[in-house]
């Protein structure tokens, strides 16, 4: 039998209602043919119960602890979708990571997965068991304490089976419908994308569109790993969602796939630092060391052995950059005249594989802002992405700008 | 090290703060010098609120699968009381069943414990680990499947481990702070005692004593295992609740140690039986069968060759028991003129070891009875007790009467 690995949310189980629509559309997939593991988050809300719960007990916490208590809600799940496919005469059984076992790092509640040995759920799927509902997030070190993978990291789950499994495809059930050209909340032309390519998928994922995690998309592009985005609140046989797929099977050739957006971006400049060898190294060396996400870079050019050096980073890590800047200077590392941080300001972005083979999209990009008298601070691009700082109210504009002129509305 | 094992329930341990407490009262008998076995329960309300949901899945479910639901509530309560031991400073860590192991049969739902192999949390021990937070209710079956252990399961945990780890007691922490003569809500009077023998904790907990799950008792009476129920919520110097021990232990010696009752109890009379050899087999065979827990019998004598046949069984099973005796009588098994329920009555009880060496009891008894013109419909006795059916109306007069006719208030 060909495997199908889907995925639900904690939005798409939140309720025994919702576990019944969603075993629906797990029922359907087995009428088709599939065998079918399917991945469940805990109930909306479950998890924040615990991590809360958590963070009561004080302050400083043994990260294994924190895993075994915050993996309970995914067993949950596990065990009521079974029961739900089992009233629906659908052979169903629930796994816990340790069952599987879903085998990690000793790196508590950040855990990576080191190997899925398919065995023991395949030898249930030959007695003719058709579904294997597992507890996503969770897996167990090589000590034999429970470990979770972090942020997304059901999504990460859901993936890693279906790349030990050899799954034809590993659908992800959420709460919307697909990925779009770009936020319709800001751009009501925003058009769902019936395909798109990994690395576009992987841009957009880390540029802030919420809508799969990036380690996910990494894996499923590492492993070859099918992926779709569907809506499991939508009409069952209406939602096809988008593809995340190879880059050959992309049909439609737009130069661009989407627009993404970030507010959470601050931007840091060091007045009239000593422009010498390694001056970059002094800079971002203590950064890295103090945890700040160093996203865009920008060096002035120098005058008379001095230059101001602009960087990106999150929001939230600004005064953590500021302490570390402080201190490599009190140390003597570096030299600079001040710092300014500019926490108003946006990053926009335009993400397509089209962009290897086509000249001519920064131009455009530039030119459109600019037609709008919206100022470019800070740039930075990639392969198949570029973004810009802007002034964070001309964010909304500058989205819709461009997904207009880059017509993302129509289809190829 | 010597090896304490405590236990809290539910209520114990239904938030935060009341895990703080526990969690203190851990701290000071690991001060006293003990390593601790902990056994917790699922957050009070917890179990019911899963149990709710496996219901809601449909009427006939997988006990495996509810298994795996159910348990996660005793996980989440042992990695917080972890936590909160570490933050105290005191060396804890987590186990769920599957992970010591507590090895189960594989009868879900209901599962008897086989073995607890103490490797494991010994080896802890010697690291230098003072707390062993073990999720109560719960094992692993040899299909490596999640079992729990049915109603009062996590007292039935305390004293396995008790009896595995030649622990020097066990502490059931719960919401009453001991063993009373009788229920201090029926009798004002009623005084905690100080000690109480296995076998007459065994007498009231299946009378219905709620402190203490009967085959906790079982086992502890089994594996001598020293057992102690006290509040978790008095003040900590001053609840040394009721030390349930072996006959010899007990220094005090009453001939009655305690009064019993219960309200769940029906009288059912067939009326008119045939009187011949086998007919009790006749009867109770199929009244078994459909699962109906007959607790007292008497039979009339017999005239004519019929005779009356009385039983009592619990209020709930009466439409069971009559069906079953109607489709006996239909197959012509047995044969009855008709069936009496009367679930208007009540099961009174003296307890006590001193009544094998003591004789009179029961006259006494009766006597007190009938002094305050009881009648008594149903007699049963055994070693250490003597139990009568009554009208439910007269119960709290019962059992104010015995208990002062016994001078149960006063310490012996």
């Amino acid at each position: 039998m060909p495997i199908l690995v889907m995925k639900f949310g904690g939005t798409s189980v939140a309720t025994l209602d919702r576990i019944r629509r969603a075993a629906k559309r797990v029922g359907r997939e087995v009428a088709n043919g599939y065998d079918v593991i399917v991945i469940v988050s805990a109930m909306a809300g479950e998890t924040n119960k615990l991590v809360g719960f958590v963070d009561e007990t004080g302050p400083f916490f043994d990260a294994r602890e924190y895993d075994a208590v915050v993996s309970s809600g995914e067993n949950v799940t596990a065990g009521l979708m079974a029961l739900t496919l089992q009233e629906m005469d659908v052979p169903a059984r629930s796994w816990q990571g340790w069952q599987v076992p879903l085998k990690t790092t000793s790196a508590h509640a950040s855990a990576r997965i080191e190997e899925i040995p398919p065995e023991n759920i395949m030898a249930k799927f030959d007695e003719g068991m058709k579904v294997a509902v597992v507890a996503g997030f969770q897996g167990i070190s090589p000590e034999g304490r429970i470990t979770t993978l972090g942020r997304g990291g059901s999504d990460t789950t859901a993936v890693a089976f279906a790349a030990a499994f050899g799954a034809e495809r590993c659908d992800i059930y959420t709460d919307v419908d697909g990925v779009y050209t770009t936020d319709p909340r800001i751009a009501d032309k925003a058009r769902k994308l019936d395909r798109i390519a990994f690395e576009e998928m992987l841009e957009l994922a880390s540029l802030g569109a919420k809508v799969l995690q990036t380690r996910s998309v990494e894996l499923a592009m590492r492993y070859k790993v099918k992926l779709r985005v569907l809506s499991s609140f939508g009409d069952m046989d209406e939602s096809v969602g988008t593809l995340v797929c190879d880059e050959e099977d992309i049909v439609e050739s737009k130069v661009v796939a989407g627009v993404a957006y970030s507010r959470d971006e601050a931007k840091m400049t060091l007045i009239s630092v000593a422009d010498r060898p390694g001056i970059a190294a002094a800079i971002f060396g203590p950064l890295s060391e103090a945890g700040v996400n160093v996203d865009m870079i920008v060096q002035n050019i120098s005058e008379e052995g001095r230059t101001d050096m602009t960087f990106s980073c999150p929001t939230d890590q600004v005064a953590r950059a500021e302490k570390a800047m402080e201190e490599a200077k009190a140390k003597g590392d570096i030299n600079f005249h001040g710092i300014i941080a500019d926490t108003d300001v946006a990053k926009v972005s335009v993400v397509g594989i089209g962009m290897r083979s086509h000249t001519g999209v920064a131009a455009k990009m530039f030119k459109v802002l600019s037609d709008d008298g919206i100022n470019i601070k800070v740039i930075t691009t990639s392969e198949i992405k570029i973004s810009v700082l802007i002034d964070r109210k001309y964010m909304e504009l500058a989205v819709q700008a461009l997904h207009d002129a880059f017509e993302l509305d129509k289809v190829a």
